[in-house]
């Protein structure tokens, strides 16, 4: 047995694109009730009250939807080092960029559908200005009280045409380990993998469009379930469109709410409670179709939409459905 | 910069002792809500319904309380062979035993106070017997919906007469991180330490009794914070002895209840939310004396008892008091 | 404009049938968290722990489903002797019952549909024996702690094919308000009334069957949202049938959870917050077609069973859907 | 037995003073979540966003604290008819109003203590300009997810020097049903009082300062103990000054937290579950010296200044303490 890498320390942050940033900005604002960081160029920074770093969410006017990048932060220097070496005479290679507001030098890669990852390990500690300042000192910032107060980012969702090749990617390369996972007859159709204790911080699902490199959702973490269902409320008197929940994944058992941020692209609001994954040597779970046709936790059919809606749009495709 | 040792998985099983062994099994099984999952000689094994492993509270009868041996798995086997390397020439070391109830050979050690430490990595997951299987896959046990249900083990607190020897004992030979501390001018007053994600999988508070080797308290988690106000309810309805709570602890910010199991050991209910440590490089937060006077984070003064009963008792100081 | 008419203190009771008593008894007091107060014949009498009556749900075996009698308790003994005047000379007149297990004398009256309704004052307070004595002199019973631990009777739902008819009786021989009202271009497909400061106590749905006098559903009040939440884990847990939700009602704003218990009735665990209807003189809130195809609040579409299954089966138009 | 009266349906408004009306304001708008609407003289009239009337807490700029007026909606205009008959040729008698923002005529009396009593029919039910409109019909206003965001006004607190009187009054006079008491060996300590369902719409503690006619605290409700601890962590970050909690009573079981305005009142933010007053008979629940000396319903002390503090100060006894 190989002991396991532990190079990436979290997810760090991700860039996703709106053709219509002032009303996508003032929805992860005043709905989302995230805290502006930063500004440059045609793109916006944003943060939750608890994420430690200066930056979790990097939104960028563009006249489409998706994601340009997501970052994970490595846990030292040297592991930085070691996964560079790992991909630097691969397909996967990008190369180093100087850095960007909230991070420093971030070395690139892709994975099989040309998401684009950045590895990086010098960051900006979160400093609250006077009217952020938190009561408390071992908190990053003031909890907000405005809108849902999402805490943190918590993960991400890749749509993916290539299952098998990202999976060798995130777990070969960058030392990811896989918790869950949908195998049908058919083949793989979607991975839940993890860098920490938390039981997944990537997913990656099966696009059935066949365009790679999609995006599938980004979700932010709050404290209890109760405050899922609070943001339900809140969407639905801000005009949000829901898209499906709250209710109670079978997989990973996340309560969850997807919602549409005015840009398009879906964004989830969810808790999972006290769940952590202690084992160093979980084994995968892995459900079969039979499983899957059950719905969620409690029956819930899963919506038609959660496997074709992506972004950006894949036109012909789900013109088709 | 030395990278972090990652050794250590997790906090695995803690051993107490009761007077009361009869009344302390059915506090854990029937208001707590754990689970029986072995017994030998004098001791039960118990678990709560999300901890992967057979057992992570062992309740041994005694003539006294008090806490036997706390137990971390590390990461791999071979992480186990480089911690034994560390410290088997030292004079924390005692030497290996060949097992127990739920796991595999363990070496044993001691802290500087005397805290007698078991490392393994071999260990028996969970088989849950057919009227407790869950329903979803990917848990370990049926939730049993009885008394508190505690979820899983989630930290340790240790009286001690040697915080700084502690403190270098854990973090240098053990590889875990400090993540906050107390330092009076009189010296530090309790170190909080960790070895995963969450905030804490140990604490260690000065003792003032002079008695080496104490415990303060064992805790088990819950999903929100309504849980731990109903684990009050429940201990009302129960006859069970609350020394303070539910209040938020400023430090860590941990929602709390302490309570008193009948053999006269601490035992706390809490929940932590969806708090975590992501940074790999997370800078120690340092309270002094000024701020720790301010109670707890919503004014609660911290009750008097919470400084000074340990088990086992310490006769004299305590009795000055 | 009229005084309003507060004879009507509370729904006291309902009596249902199940075909498969053992089953549904251990439903109730295991799963629900019921406590049995009383037997008599082939009936189980249950109470809630909040529930300051004896017993609020009589369950009696029989080869069908379906609902037996509701009951309320009036304000005063004058309040019971003028709706008894107000009925005695109609069609709705059924006559006296000496009482029951539980409760005094009681007038029996049905309405359009042949629902029986029970009117008594005489009560019998709680009693609870030494080990379900609570630890607070105000609550009637000590919290049970298992299974979903219900506090109180909340609500009833019947089936009806006579809406109009049903409103004018439980309105203008009764005293009860309505609250919310469905009426499409069709006619009215439901009415919510009230007798206390609860937005409902009693539910009425038009029944597409053409069979009279059938039973939508009992349901039973719990504190929380995350209480409703934890009551479907609960059961999932022990293979319960989840019609549908957790969700929340748009029609008023209840969050539910519908389960079928074992002989075949539909209950519902539900809470309301701090919902309250205090004004004296509101005004009906009524629902058209188009605003009822939202569905629930957050876009649930109402699953297909909620408008045909009521029991007792009623079989031919059932078997047309 | 006489059939009990009615007639009173609900607590209405109340008006208290500040002399920091900008400070007080803000408050009540920021941190408690309330919406400001309307404006006379030297007042601001404020509400939640389930009140259904036009205002529910009137805020009065002044040179000192405490409450000018509470006011009670009748069921009826001929409920308010016989209220007044029932008070104008007694010494509670002081006079009609022409009325107010929010509410038409209005009688004014005064109990024992002299706290001013106003009687009202008329009303103004809340209008939301069009950025407040509700998703849902049946809702007065949007939820603002601001701050704490309370719901409705709850109840209200007098400190009084005659408690029998102030019992008999709003007893006899009004129509209220008494549901908890505490009665020393000395005699009366506090009432509590209910004209609805809900366990407590006025309780009535003893003020040992000897000045008649203070004010000890108003309550807003929040739908879950949930969002009480929310509200404590807002009054933390917001330097509001937290007196005691958030914890449970054990009278009338209400989990509280109790904070001082920027003005000096006290202020409740509250939640009592599903609990209902159903009874119609309910029978007074009396606590005596000994019960009381356990303190809350989970152990905490009741603080000092619980006893002493009410508004406006009491100079002499209070500096006597």
């Amino acid at each position: 047995m190989t002991e396991p890498n532990m190079d990436l320390a979290h997810l760090g942050h991700v860039e996703i694109l709106t053709p219509k940033p002032d009303e996508s900005l003032k929805f992860f604002t005043d709905v989302f009730g995230m805290t502006e960081s930063g500004r440059k160029g045609e793109s916006v920074y944003l943060r939750g009250w608890d994420d430690y770093e200066r930056a979790t969410l990097k939104l960028t006017a563009s006249d489409t939807t998706g994601i340009v990048h997501t970052a994970f932060r490595t846990r030292s220097p040297e592991a930085l080092v070691r996964r560079v070496a790992a991909l630097k005479d691969t397909p996967h290679h990008v190369g180093w960029i100087d850095g960007d507001i909230g991070h420093g030098p971030a070395y690139r890669c892709r994975d099989p559908d040309g998401h684009l990852i950045e590895l990086y390990y010098e960051t900006e500690w979160y400093q609250a200005p006077a009217e952020l300042k938190p009561a408390l000192k071992n908190q990053a910032q003031k909890y907000p009280a405005r809108g849902v107060s999402v805490r943190r980012l918590d993960h991400l969702n890749f749509f993916a045409v290539d299952i098998p090749g990202a999976r060798r990617f995130f777990m070969d390369k960058l030392g990811m380990r896989m918790t869950e996972q949908i195998v049908f007859e058919a083949g793989e159709q979607a991975i839940w993998l993890t860098c920490t204790n938390k039981s997944y911080d990537l997913a990656i699902s099966l696009d059935h469009s066949g365009v790679p490199g999609r995006f599938h959702h980004v979700t932010f973490a709050v404290d209890s379930r109760e405050d899922v269902l609070r943001a339900a409320d809140i969407a639905l008197e801000n005009g949000v469109y829901i898209e499906t929940g709250p209710h109670k994944h079978a997989i990973q058992q996340t309560f969850f709410l997807y919602l549409y941020e005015p840009g398009g692209n879906r964004v989830e609001i969810a808790n999972a409670g006290a769940r952590l994954i202690l084992a160093p040597d979980w084994k995968t779970i892995v459900w079969n179709e039979a499983e899957r046709k059950k719905g969620q936790a409690w029956g819930l059919k899963t919506i038609e939409s959660f496997h074709s809606h992506g972004t950006p749009p894949a036109p012909r495709k789900e013109a088709a459905e």
